[in-house]
């Protein structure tokens, strides 16, 4: 299985600017067809950040040899650091290895140590193992084996002529513990000089982002050397700021006393939401209806949250309504479910039935079927009881059923963020 | 604010394999910060495929006017269609107008019709307008104008010579209507010869990647021109197979009978548990704990399943699981609240209290803490309820916090689907 390789090798990196820019390959025919997506891209700029290192070019490539051969040398050209994701499964289109090996104009030898890793893990978890599997032990000569604690692939690092070449699993579960671990800690070691720039970053809740962008602007055009980004995602803009020295701070100080109760914070709304009740020792109880359960998944995917939320209802007939939450039929009949009257019931019914000390409450038209002219698809009422208060808001969000339910579990969290802030 | 342009524009495109080829360029510093991630490469790729087309390159390049022309003109070498995805807004670092301007060699001009669109979307939705805004109706000379019925940045198409270049917004609400309506429809008229190759798809539940190749490899292999891909998302394999002429049933059969159970069909299994409740007219209640809602958000993203799905509690608390459900005080603690016995109780509890006809449960530990030796993070027991059996099976997940819940939830919606298909 030892394969024939090509001549020529990479040229030696050159010194200078292009030394320290990453450049990042995700590999898969799967990616090009749709069939997943990738989130690699975003993992390792994130992990890079605090080290000072920035992703400058990023490129997908198929499942073919050739194709990925031309990749790598156009990563390399453009950058110092590559770090390739994929390709290092067993199966037939998985030519990450062969396509490093010719890329570095090194031949692929059989690697025992890696070998051997992969065996045992079969073995540990007494998963039958198929005999391709042995094709992940095979490796460019002289490359260093990333051991993976938590699948079947090793990854390996190149280095060669002050170029670093790191190729990992595709699986995040798999890859970043081994670019946490093993890839980090290599290049902060390696590049010297340290973070050269800093970051701040905050969400936007309740704004639009032409809006946001205007008070961004100009208290970062002021500031020599700094420069922001925006994003936006179900309602929520994230701000960006970068400084190439000093501190972010003095513009932070600014936009929370221009943005107020809109600024969120670096973290998601979930998290935010989880803090403050764990913080103020708060539990709540929820009751979701059109949104079917998603913003309890979400503040379920805080650690730690059991302490503060007892329990969700997810009423999505009125009967449910009725028997779980305490909801008056007479109110259902008068004024529909969806409705300030009914999303404040279920709040107050949430909190009181569970015994906790926050009820919040969500009832609403995620369509695509179900809307009326004056009950419109997209129509959502929304309700928290706290301290002996309820209050409910309405809104009509735009898009599909996803982004209904989405937008609608965002705009619930913040009002309960909002009321714990008060 | 007519900018100026360089001379040199595009090359003519190439006659031949490449002017049938598509590459996709998604922009956003923000996406090579790590700040968002791209689903949009996934949704081209998809919307494309009808009418025969495949990307063959993809490149993120970051919000920078000189490296955005780059790439654009790479992009141009490599293929005959470039679909560019975001940079359209309003604000400074949007540069995609002008770098395609600069790509083509023409002049950014003022549109007064897409300024007019802009204009009128603000005030039909009474959204304080920021001034900006003008900048998005200037576009390259000849371009046409893509309306976007769900943003304010309109988008553009530039063709010419046998090249097409679009340019469409980065929100994916934005993007996929007008992919779908101006780009798909364009691109099936003016490449000739429609599809060039079938895919067949589907999903394997409960068997790992390297023995589902083990199946899949040999059925493939015997055909000439066919070739296939699998993907890996939380426990489930995703096969497709691509045959280059003549129908990849036959091979689809095969795999069938091989895979029995394992093999779910095309499509996810909260569609597919979704369908198979509403075409038995079978209804569900959930109880579920360690996955926090995420199985009823899943079964609820399901247009129509308001009338399969009655109710879902998520008993965090063991008081919840007994006043809520009825499972017996004494079960929780004489077997804990993870065990055999405390599943099926909630399985059973949640159709009975609920009057559905089916009941699945889930209680187990999603970690970081809660594990013992005994019952370790991961240790997951599902049970559903059917016909007046219940049945439980035990499993211990790899992985964090929001991989337990994934896959556990994975786990008891197969359950639903094998009991929902005896």
């Amino acid at each position: 299985m030892r394969l024939p390789h090509r001549a020529e090798a990479l040229p030696p990196s050159r010194k200078g600017a292009k030394a320290g820019r990453v450049a990042v390959l995700s590999t898969g025919t799967e990616l090009l067809r749709g069939r997943s997506t990738d989130t690699n891209l975003a993992s390792i700029a994130r992990a890079l950040e605090p080290i000072g290192l920035e992703v400058s070019h990023h490129a997908t490539a198929p499942d073919d040899l050739d194709r990925l051969v031309e990749e790598i040398r156009l990563a390399s050209a453009r950058a110092g650091i590559v770090i390739l994701t994929g390709g290092l499964g067993p199966t037939e289109d998985d030519f990450t290895r062969r396509a490093a090996a010719e890329s570095f104009g090194r031949p692929l030898v059989f690697r025992p140590a890696a070998w051997n890793a992969i065996r045992s893990r079969f073995r540990r978890f007494r998963i039958p193992m198929a005999a391709i599997n042995r094709r992940q032990a095979f490796l460019p000569r002289g490359a260093r084996i990333l051991p993976n604690p938590n699948g079947s692939a090793p990854g390996f690092a190149v280095e060669a002529a002050g170029r670093f070449f790191f190729a990992l699993p595709g699986p995040p579960r798999e890859m970043i513990p081994m670019l946490r671990k093993l890839v980090v800690p290599r290049l902060a070691a390696a590049i010297p000089g340290g973070p050269r720039f800093r970051l701040w970053e905050s969400k936007v809740v309740g704004m639009p982002e032409g809006n946001v962008d205007e008070i961004v602007r100009p208290i970062v055009a002021r500031r020599r050397g700094a420069s922001y980004g925006l994003t936006v995602s179900a309602g929520t803009v994230n701000i960006t700021i970068r400084v190439e020295r000093g501190s972010p701070l003095p513009m932070a100080r600014e936009l929370r006393r221009k943005l107020g109760r809109f600024l969120l914070g670096p973290k998601s709304l979930e998290e935010t939401v989880g803090e403050l009740l764990l913080r103020k020792r708060r539990t709540i109880a929820l009751a979701e209806s059109c949104t079917g359960g998603l913003i309890s998944h979400r503040l379920t995917n805080v650690a730690g949250i059991s302490a503060a939320l007892l329990e969700t209802v997810v009423c999505y007939s009125n009967r449910s309504k009725v028997s779980r939450l305490g909801v008056p039929a007479l109110t259902i009949r008068r004024h529909g479910a969806v409705s300030a009257e009914v999303a404040a019931a279920m709040a107050e019914g949430a909190a009181r039935t569970a015994g906790a000390d926050i009820g919040a409450a969500v009832t609403g038209i995620a369509g695509p079927s179900g809307g009326s002219k004056k009950k419109p698809v997209g129509l959502v009422w929304h309700a928290v009881h706290y301290r002996g208060r309820t209050r409910a808001e309405r809104r009509v969000f735009p898009g599909d059923r996803t982004a209904i339910k989405e937008r609608a579990a965002n705009f619930a969290l913040d009002l309960v963020r909002r009321a714990l802030s008060e």
